[in-house]
């Protein structure tokens, strides 16, 4: 099978590139499989399947003619909820085992049991540790470290219900913390909710679609504690990403290097091959690739290496499988989440050896390298080595790499926005942003957040919707696949900001540049980290609502996820809508089955928590729905 | 819509009395609703749908002329394994919230916050502390209580990998947890585990079919440990089981009582229901009910009174909506799990009223009544009011109580099994149940558990496995909805061991049952709980392959769950295989789509655990295979 037209299936001209050599070469990608998926369930894209039991599977008719309850009973709308819930379960599972691998990975440390990391931003561990309410004054850094993750162990152990989950109690604002503990959705550990969320979603449980729906609110909380703890506490293992210029697309692949892309999303083994590639680029070299070795990132573990060593980002999700048809990819090295298990089927093809090192996370016709933290440098080593043996077998006449690699500055943490700020204001560093919110130089903000999904054109919507917010002076933020996207299209440059910014924002924009000795406006898009660094975001709106004395419902602060698709993504989502934020979805979720779950979370939920879901596939309408939530928020504080 | 031939439905006599009167007024229940979800979806029957991600839904063509691979390249393997393992991950959720709200109950009592409960069965809660290691000696017993409690919860917090969950590692043999150790399947936290299951499981982690299965087995683990706390934390706390004399089925409902139904699987709730039931006598008879108040029990919870105060049980799982239709129900108070949402829209065509008292499980057009364990007498005395009241509104002519109730003798937890045999044996009470089973009078041991499902007559398989074993000389135990379907079709009598047990299995009876005063043999089906009673099962088990110095997958025992529904089914069916049971399903898991997955469990499971499923729809085939594998479990041990 061949795709009709690829054109329409990426606005990334790489990944377009490639999908023609995957049509004359008679690969699958995504892509294809998408087109032989056509046409996908009706029940099951509304929402309207179940099969949590045996009975089943039971399928509500949505047009009435058909059976309107399941074999137990349950209705569209439990139907519909349960599922629902438990997608928004899995995805705080996965950004939470994510955490959980980073502070285990703390206790080890401080414990002296991991002699291949330290903690490289130790003002940030302190930070840490005086945000939680940990002793710093006087104190070994490592008695501290321990302190911390103790601390942030807790939160997956707590088996206190009243007692909140400790990281979400030192992020959120005292008034969001009040009105989610009185909705009874303030979560007070991670994997009890993730089990109490299967469970009462399990046959004959909770069948209220509204209480499914609150509980599902309260998990997604989950999701944000695990991504804030995540978050944190690898900046103080691996340094909090500062400004730094890279590049993005298949174009940062180099013809004459030993070319590895690290993808998925924990920083915990990635991070160490990057620091150990220059030990072995004397053996890169004597295997030919005179350029040495070339580390590039695909996805999320992409937007890691890339915000704090400068690794080029070769793509994003859906195209993770083209780095691979440009026949110069030596290996791919898998740690967790959102990896094709095509890969090795594509692998197979070409030279390229794919990785696996997770042990709950391996991939057929992967070579399996099992990796533990406490020998990292090793198995980085390894795997290396596996990536120089395989340039070797690179077959030159089938070397395809795009010629395009976009200019990208990333490493726009809260820390490092704070800082560009206090060259401005050292004595107040919010206040530039605040003065210029209050005066109109600067809208709003928008962050976008998620993934990639085939059911629009890969990366479109986000550069359509960013231009038309930025011109209306919306500052743009980004995190994981969002990011991919808008740093392939360029937008993460000063000159998009010149180009597509609206004048109050390109004047706010300058000044700080300027100030911060950018030499030139900030880029359009700010790039703020991987899908679990969307915490960073909550952090900065948090300290904008507590200087303002509001709310982050008050804040004139809205999210998109135009191609949303992960069950992570349908977590964060949520607890964004929970936290207060006005959320765009360019893809519809599963709920349209159920009118009442609809209702809930686009309707109900802006008078319950103040954010609800705008669901929108038009990216010009979305961008008006978003920009028009702006507004109204603007309103209600006078402005 | 009415049912064609009601008789097909069910093998139970007042269920399909009470589907004629469904039918004649129009009112729907579980096997109208199943009639009207016919022909089902045979992606979701196979395994072969996959709606883990938005790009989805995703199916796969089981004829190979479709779709081979989902949209990020999943195979079938994938898809079929990766939902089986969340089916498991959610049945482990279950039972394990269960077990937590016991323990947290016993943590509270000991902390001196609960006044409606005590420890009821001091010699058992002593006996469990000495198996965990909790010194007793000079101790007060609340403190024995508290460190019992938090060493269970330290099953739900344990973050080290490497330590196995404490009551696992208390309850199965040696051998096995040796075996389970190697293979790395042992759990050592049931709250991380399950939130890890979810993790690995969602899009772009783990694909590989065997190790996802693996990671199944590890969770299924998780379900047996929260079900043996669960089990042997309710003994201490309300008893633990003995023999009792009491009735099953509809005819246990009284005309000139106020029947209370109670529904579901926790007995913290129903047990305080059952003791105060007396206090309120008075006011039942004053409202007209001369025969006072009639407590019965449904489902899991019905066992649960069933087996520690003689109340006679109503019905099981696929039955639970027909007690309504007598017409002469006044409550049905529901607690977690199994529980039909249906019931509010029965009971509207009735005075029936529905109580929801957790409020994680909620139904809409319940009466939802908040409980919690510091004022369980003042709720239970609230919800008993309530179906006084209720009765004032029965209408007497549409009462219709079937005439059957049959007789049933409950309460054989594995201490009350080891009473009776020591009656014959004192010095070694095990050693009858060993010389029977080398003799050959005893050919083995077969463990009913499971569901109904819609997918088979109910209760029929259960019927016809269960004697034609027994006429084997299999001895016969049953929990769950099977001890509720083998209890309505007599089988818990010492006449149904006259009339059908082989000659070996009666003789055995007789001697055991006469020694133990019961004045005739023991029934033919012991009745050992509620589904999460299972674990009784299991020690009993261990205790024998302990005394005989080999594995639990060495003896001549096997599991049959002829109607398994539940995603609780599955973890238990699972955790059977997981510790070396060949384990018989009589309804088709959706695993049939991967021919990978399908010989995983049914044929390498007996390499590498010992234990394996055996599936098969025909009862009369699957008992001469569960027969066929406890003889091969004999020939190995030499017999």
């Amino acid at each position: 099978m061949t795709l009709h037209d690829c054109t329409t299936c990426s606005s990334d001209a790489c990944a377009t590139e490639m999908l023609r050599i995957a049509d004359e070469q008679n690969i699958e990608t995504a892509w294809h499989r998408h087109a032989a998926q056509q046409p996908q369930c009706g029940f099951g894209s509304s929402g309207l399947c179940c099969r949590i039991c045996m009975k089943g599977p039971c399928r509500i008719d949505p047009f009435g003619n058909g059976p309107r309850f399941g074999i137990c009973g349950a209705d569209a709308d439990t139907i519909v909820a349960r599922h629902m819930v438990r997608m928004m379960a899995a995805g705080a599972a996965s950004h939470s085992e994510h955490g959980r691998h980073i502070a285990l990975a703390l206790r080890h440390l401080a414990d002296g049991h991991l002699d291949d990391y330290a903690i490289r931003d130790e003002a940030k561990m302190l930070a840490v540790a005086a945000r939680l309410g940990v002793a710093t004054d006087g104190r070994a850094l490592m008695d501290v470290v321990r302190d911390v993750a103790d601390l942030t162990l807790g939160d997956f152990q707590n088996q206190d219900e009243k007692k909140p989950c400790t990281w979400l109690a030192a992020t959120l604002p005292e008034k969001r913390l009040k009105k989610l503990g009185d909705l009874g959705i303030l979560p007070h550990n991670i994997d009890a909710t993730v089990a109490q969320t299967m469970s009462r979603t399990h046959i004959g449980c909770d069948s209220d679609p509204t209480n499914l729906v609150l509980g599902g609110l309260r998990v997604a909380l989950t999701d944000l504690d695990g991504m804030v703890l995540a978050t944190e506490l690898s900046d103080a293992l691996f340094g909090t990403p500062k400004p730094v210029a890279t590049s993005s697309n298949l174009g940062v692949l180099k013809v004459d290097a030993v070319n590895v892309a690290v993808n998925g999303h924990n920083p915990i083994l990635s991070d160490v091959i990057c620091q150990v590639a220059a030990d072995l680029e004397a053996e890169a070299i004597a295997a030919g690739a005179t350029a040495g070795i070339n580390i590039v990132g695909v996805c999320c573990t992409g937007n890691e290496v890339m915000m704090r060593h400068g690794i080029p980002l070769a793509t994003n999700y859906l195209s993770q499988e083209l780095p691979i048809l440009t026949g110069a990819l030596e290996a791919m090295v898998l740690d967790v989440q959102c990896i094709m298990p095509s890969l090795p089927r594509i692998a197979e093809c070409f030279h390229t050896v794919v990785v696996t090192t997770d042990p709950r996370n391996k991939i057929k016709g992967a070579t399996h390298v099992d990796f533990s933290e406490t020998k990292a440098v090793e198995t980085a080593k390894t795997i290396l080595r596996m990536a120089i043996a395989a340039y070797g077998r690179r077959d030159k006449n089938r070397v395809n790499i795009p010629k395009l690699a976009q200019r990208t500055i990333a490493g726009f943490s809260t820390e490092a926005i704070v800082a560009a700020l206090t060259a401005v204001d050292a004595a107040d560093p919010l206040k530039p942003v605040i003065d210029n919110v209050v005066n109109g130089n600067i809208q709003g903000i928008v962050l976008f957040g998620g993934c990639n999904n085939t059911k629009t054109m890969q990366d479109a919507s986000y550069f359509r919707i960013a231009t038309e917010l930025a011109r209306r002076n919306v500052l743009v933020l980004a995190t994981g696949c969002a990011a991919g996207a808008l740093a392939k299209s360029g937008l993460m440059t000063p000159e998009a900001t010149e180009k597509y910014a609206g004048e109050g924002l390109k004047a706010v924009s300058r000044a700080i540049g300027e100030a911060a000795g950018l030499g030139g406006p900030l880029p359009l898009v700010l790039h703020m980290g991987s899908c679990v660094d969307n915490s960073r975001a909550v952090i900065l709106a948090t300290a904008l609502a507590n200087k303002l004395g509001v709310d982050l419902s008050d804040l004139p602060v809205v999210v998109s996820a135009p191609e949303a698709m992960s069950e992570k993504a349908v977590a964060i989502g949520t607890w964004a809508v929970t936290i207060g934020f006005p959320t765009h979805l360019g893809t519809v979720p599963p709920v349209v089955g159920s009118e009442t779950v609809t209702r809930l979370v686009t309707e109900t939920a802006k008078e319950l928590i103040g954010g609800h879901f705008i669901v929108e596939t038009d990216p010009a309408i979305a961008a008006d729905k978003l920009f028009a939530a702006i507004q109204e928020r603007r309103r209600g504080l006078g402005l």
